[in-house]
Parts: structure tokens; sequence; C-alpha cells
């Protein structure tokens, strides 16, 4: 497994980007939760995707950690302690290099990262916001806005309880 | 691992159909190139998302095995033999269920499994198509249209060759 360190700047390399570094941020942990990066994410398998429009406006994938997906593909709900979920966002984007090939312009591709979330199931830990700590990072750094972090849960409790305030289906 | 019937009992269990079994189609390997349903394949880790519209109206993850996902992170082109890359498209529609929570209606997800097609690097065995075979799939049973199989070809070899006849980028 990679040390944190490691991660954070490989995270910082991958992502392509120095905005972070030099903006003096540090910030490894979201506010209110203290969720931080889980190490290898990137190497969890598929939950789903999906992509939203209006100001989101990006492409997305949906992973999650071995718990995650066990409890996606039984079904389990509430998730167990120990369930991440992570939501890897990218700038939704057309693809001409992709359409002057295909029979007529179609392609939207992945464009640049926009920010990664992560929901960190803890049913003690978060017990006030439904068991589910949250945390958006950016460039490797974690969002320090209190007002973003609280919408996160402001907008989950609104699901059906049956869905433990995920939003997301299993693809198969 | 899983032996493949288990594989082929297991995705046509997990894809929700019966159809496959009762029209009596058993075709496990492509047409042309006889590329197989890989095992595990639903395991794999995420190279990109995507979605095209037009007559696929799909949304789609695009994953890789092992040897596909460290050429993709390290720019290896042509891609090694032994490289898969799999494509999961799914129905792309909107979700009331989600919009109903959001500020407003933007939210696309993946509905019902269209296909599944598999690009296989084998350099030798697949040296006419650019080492690349290809292998279409609906519910666990290779697609047996020899004109749709010779499309997969005719439309990847319009891609710069730098690309190895490859559409996807990897997403970070």
């Amino acid at each position: 497994m990679m040390s944190k360190t490691k991660l954070a700047v490989s995270a910082l390399v991958i992502l392509g980007t120095s905005a972070a570094a030099t903006s003096g941020l540090t910030g490894d942990a979201s506010p209110i939760y203290g969720v931080k990066i889980p190490e290898e994410y990137r190497e969890w398998r598929l939950i789903t995707v999906a992509h939203e429009a209006g100001k989101n406006n990006d492409i997305r994938a949906v992973l999650g950690n071995d718990i995650a997906i066990k409890a996606f593909r039984e079904g389990t709900r509430p998730f167990p302690d120990g369930a991440i979920i992570a939501r890897l966002a990218y700038v939704y984007q057309s693809s001409p290099e992709n359409d002057k090939v295909f029979p007529a312009p179609q392609s939207f591709v992945a464009g640049d990262p926009t920010n990664v979330q992560f929901l960190v199931k803890d049913s003690k830990k978060y017990a006030d916001t439904g068991g589910w700590g949250y945390g958006q990072f950016e460039n490797g750094v974690a969002n320090p806005s209190e007002p973003l972090i609280k919408s996160c849960f402001a907008c989950h409790v609104k699901l059906d309880a049956s869905k433990d305030f995920v939003f997301s289906h299993y693809s198969p």
C-alpha cells in the first residue's frame, strides 16, 4: 500500500497541476467530517457511471472499496461500516477526435478531472448524518468550504431511507 | 478464478434475463476473431467513461485488465500483447429519482446494460486488423453478426496510428 504522502504526491502529479502545491493549501481532510483521500481508491471497482448536466456539467464514474462493492452486489442496506464510495467527476466535453471517425457527431468524453468526492460509512462517528461522512477534493486537496460540505448531506438526506442516503445504483 | 461456464451463468443471472438461454443461442465467441468474454472482467479497473448520443444513446464505462491499465498509465503504444479493453454500455436515461432531489433536472444515469465489447491485443493472431480482435456480447452471448463485427475495425482503423486503434484516453 502507498503511504498517504506518496498518494498525495502521486495525485498531484497525475492531475498534472501544481496549483495546490503553490497555493500553500495543505488541508488533507474535509471540514466537519475529517474525511481523507483513501489510499489507492483509483484501483477500486466500478459501481456505475452518470452524467450531471447543468451547473456541474460533468461525466462521472462511481467506484467502491471492497465493502461497498459487496454491499451493492448483494443489495445490503444500510451499508456496513467501512464502506467507501468514490465519485470521480470529469469535465463533460464533446470529442471532435471521435466524431470525425463516427458516422455522425455523437461522442462525449471525460475531460480534465473536476473533483473527487468520498462517502465514508461509520455509523457511530457520523451518527448525526445518517452514518456517512463526506469529503470533496480538488487536485488532491480537501475543499475547505463548510457550506459546501454541509450541502452534501442536505441533499443526500432527501433520498428515500431504503437507499441509505446513496444515489448510485449498481450497474452489472 | 471462475470457470468459463460459471462466468457465463453468472453473466446471465446478473443481467437478469433468460432470453439468451431460451433462444437456444450458445455462441460464446465472436465471429471472425473468436473473442470470448474474459473471466472476471467486471472486476477490472476503470480507464474512462463516455456518452454516445445518436443511435447508440448509451452511457459507458471502459475497463482494462492489468496489462491494459499499465499501458494506459505509462502511455505505452502500441499496447502489448495480452492487453484487453472492455467497454460496458448501458441505456442512457434521465433520473427522475435524482432530479426530484437536485435543484434542477440534470441527472442522467446508467439504465439496463445494452452490450459489452472487448478489444483483445494479440499482434500475431490479429495481425490483419492492427493487432486487435473484437467481440460484442449481449446478455453474455456473442453477437453472431459478421457485418457488425467487421464494422469495429473499419471504424477503429480510421484513428491516428499513434493511438494504436484505440479511442479511449485514460482518466486520472
